[in-house]
């Protein structure tokens, strides 16, 4: 772009005219005495984008750039002075990075995910709408059970991603050792298990942030919302670090590979190796039923083995149909992009109920944890229900009762919404939002942003003088 | 804003201290002599927003604004220069705008998905990644099934919204007359009808030119594209002209309206009176069987049938639990939203096969496009499998039916999917993307786009000289 001198540069590394395949290498792009581009280097900024303005994202061209060859970076591949390669330990030790990245990116979705929550619920509570009993004060917002539906959910999937995201980090942190040592094991489960969560989180944070910001009706479409850089910033993140198809797609060979192969299955992952029995049923008999963890776990596992076994199906018919390989996977890619996700929902929702469980809180915070956790698994079900129904393991009365608790549940947590995203504890500062800063004096906010606008300077603006004037004098 | 100086005012009437309800009336803003605001009048623009950057929105306060009683806009309602008060010959003349307005958006969005998808469609055919095979040329991504699996059901939604648009618009100049004329049956029909399709397909719009963005990759995430701003600036879309939720709650009342009293049930939408048959199940013995209209039709409307009749149920339930009708609606909002959309799904997919039946084109081109529309209605059911299993009505067999044929629709389309995108006859300035012009010269295209990018007016940017330069050259 614009400011930096130097750049890591993945590039093909040919010795002798031989491929040794990508490898890093520092290069430098501008002169460190006027920032003026390097002999052979094109360099410029990419111009507008969907989020990100600040970013000084940057095209780069190279036409005979020559480094020296102490500019690679070789902590695991190495190229010694005489011209001899030296492959790293492991090709794939180089994912760990990436890993990380992963990580981080989950890390992210949850923090943003929360605050967009933070602020339409708040914004929903001290904005009232349509009268509904002549001469009665109008309802808050928060009060409509289709505005219920839509942010209790994001709520909800806020703090399971809070807790997947620290998950991820103490597990990269845990097996971080192992990987240094060469301990390829732990590498591929991170790997296997970070590539789909990254999709997953991003995905339903970035649509969950803009379900919040679309909940706040026409004020959401004010950038004194704070909603809007949010939503633009998070865009990207479904495509860096991993476009997100792919990374499910990275997911469900892990997967796959794990289904056929027991000993390489993780421990987080054994449910991958238990059978499937024909005829499973849910144990579901009552509403009630509906608000036992065990039970809502168990619908995510099965759904989970029974597309992964059915991906695995389909993947070895297309390579009996004749097909070679790489075909056959790409046949299976949206069989793969399924199971994959399913096995996200699967996690996830396991690891809400486990960190609620091992969470130190009043019995009153750990019920309304809980209730939260119902209202992720009981709307992913609700959400995908033709999956649970396909193979009759739910039948069409279970998925009523889900229906139904989803509301008891939203009923249940109404009183505690408000305190459930305090317990945030978001600066105003960091939610930079009319709408949802913690005095919910929004429509003060709101003028007083207004009134700051750079087109609000003056009461008639320059513009009036240089066009609109001559046109509104004119006798057209 | 800062432009106007007029508005038309929506504001409570009184007369003597009786209040007759929310009229019109013309009020000026600004001087016409130099712009100022009128005393009184506090108007400003509100700041930065989500998209639509170019319009004026502005805010408005008014102190003891006085105005003529001639600005009041009186055709309908009308008071004499006595005071008094002559009621319009009926209060709901006025929906007949909003009739039209929702029409337009519902003609922009389609308009706008066919854009994304023509520049998704031919960049996926330029663009080439990862190696398939050892040394062979890399895939055009478009061969992708997952890629497939983006962008031909966009293309099959943009073609069942350009349809259903023009029936939206013939049907409501058609029925115009008889509106104007204050037949209210006509009008309660077109409100019913377009509520709905304005929410369903400015919501399905917005999200498939995202799905589009985002199949572009990092080239999605530049304005390049003509995606960025084209998504920004209908994001809007599913607030303005009518809330979406408030829309489908509309339509559901409409809907259970009819249910209820089959004299006022619209030739259009008859089949609310058919009566469920206990038991009903698809008629699909074949993936074959998918390809025809008929049965998919007949899978939709048993679907919109069966949640019509659960939203009545359950609405009864709670009057009968002895809720007023107000909090009872509240509490069957989530019920009612399904219904209205599985109308909606079902109206569509309906009109797609009728409006591609009446076509008079050749043989080739009405079996393209009625694979087209196989591809919208296969994946409508897939996308809300769980509504179509629930009751049984659909089998777990059939719904492998069902993505097994999805992709072999894909595959019978693929030769065609340029022309069928041609086929909307877009011209490069209106489609303003470097990706998807009509001669596929992408990357060029992108390059000299960034190359004019404002940053790229000189190769070192002022921003050197003034911050970058001090702190380069300083030995911290």
């Amino acid at each position: 772009g614009k400011t930096s001198t130097h750049a890591v540069v993945m590039a093909q590394l040919y010795i002798k005219n031989q491929c040794y395949g990508v490898h890093s290498f520092i290069v430098q792009l501008r002169s460190l005495k006027d920032h003026s581009p390097m002999p052979g280097v094109t360099v410029g900024d990419i111009g507008n984008k969907v989020g990100l303005e600040t970013n000084d994202n940057g095209f780069l061209a190279m036409d005979n750039v020559r480094i020296p060859r102490e500019n690679m970076l070789m902590r695991h591949a190495q190229v010694y002075p005489d011209g001899t390669y030296r492959k790293p330990a492991n090709s794939k030790l180089v994912y760990g990075t990436m890993v990380l990245l992963r990580a981080t990116v989950v890390s992210e979705s949850a923090t943003n995910l929360s605050k967009a929550a933070t602020i339409a619920i708040r914004y929903s509570c001290v904005r009232r709408q349509t009268e509904a009993k002549p001469g009665e004060l109008e309802p808050q917002i928060i009060d409509y059970v289709t505005q219920q539906h839509k942010l209790v959910p994001q709520l909800a999937t806020a703090y399971a991603f809070a807790w997947i995201a620290r998950y991820m980090m103490s597990t990269y942190h845990a097996l971080h050792a192992d990987i240094e040592s060469g301990h390829l094991g732990a590498l591929q489960e991170l790997h296997g298990i970070s590539s789909g969560l990254k999709a997953f989180t991003a995905e339903m944070s970035v649509s969950g942030i803009e379900v919040c910001r679309r909940a706040c009706g026409g004020h959401g479409f004010s950038a004194a919302s704070g909603l809007v850089s949010m939503y633009k910033d998070r865009l990207p993140s479904c495509t860096y670090e991993g476009e997100n198809t792919v990374l499910y797609l990275q997911t469900a060979r892990f997967l796959l590979k794990c289904f056929r192969q027991p000993s390489i299955t993780p421990s987080s992952m054994s449910y991958i190796q238990v059978k499937l029995l024909p005829g499973a049923r849910w144990g579901v008999k009552s509403p009630e039923d509906l608000m036992k963890p065990i039970l809502l776990v168990e619908a995510f596992e099965h759904r989970a083995q029974r597309t992964i076994k059915s991906a695995a199906q389909f993947l070895e018919s297309q390579i009996s149909q004749g097909l070679d390989t790489s075909e056959a996977m790409n046949r299976s890619g949206i069989e793969f992009v399924r199971c994959a996700k399913a096995h996200c929902y699967y996690f996830v929702t396991r690891n809400f109920f486990q960190s609620t469980a091992q969470l130190k809180c009043s019995k009153e915070i750990k019920e309304s944890l809980l209730t939260l956790g119902v209202v992720f698994a009981l709307n992913g079900i609700a959400d995908n229900s033709g999956e649970f129904l396909e193979d009759g393991f739910v039948t069409g009365t279970q998925m009523e009762f889900v229906r139904e608790r989803i509301q008891y549940c939203y009923k249940q947590l109404r009183p505690n919404l408000v305190g459930l995203v305090d317990a945030f504890a978001f600066a105003d500062q960091s939610l930079n939002s009319a709408l949802g800063a913690y005095d919910g004096d929004v429509y003060n906010r709101l003028y007083n942003w207004a009134k700051r606008a750079p087109l609000n300077k003056t009461d008639v603006h320059s513009s009036y003088h240089k066009y609109l004037r001559s046109i509104l004098k004119s006798k057209i």
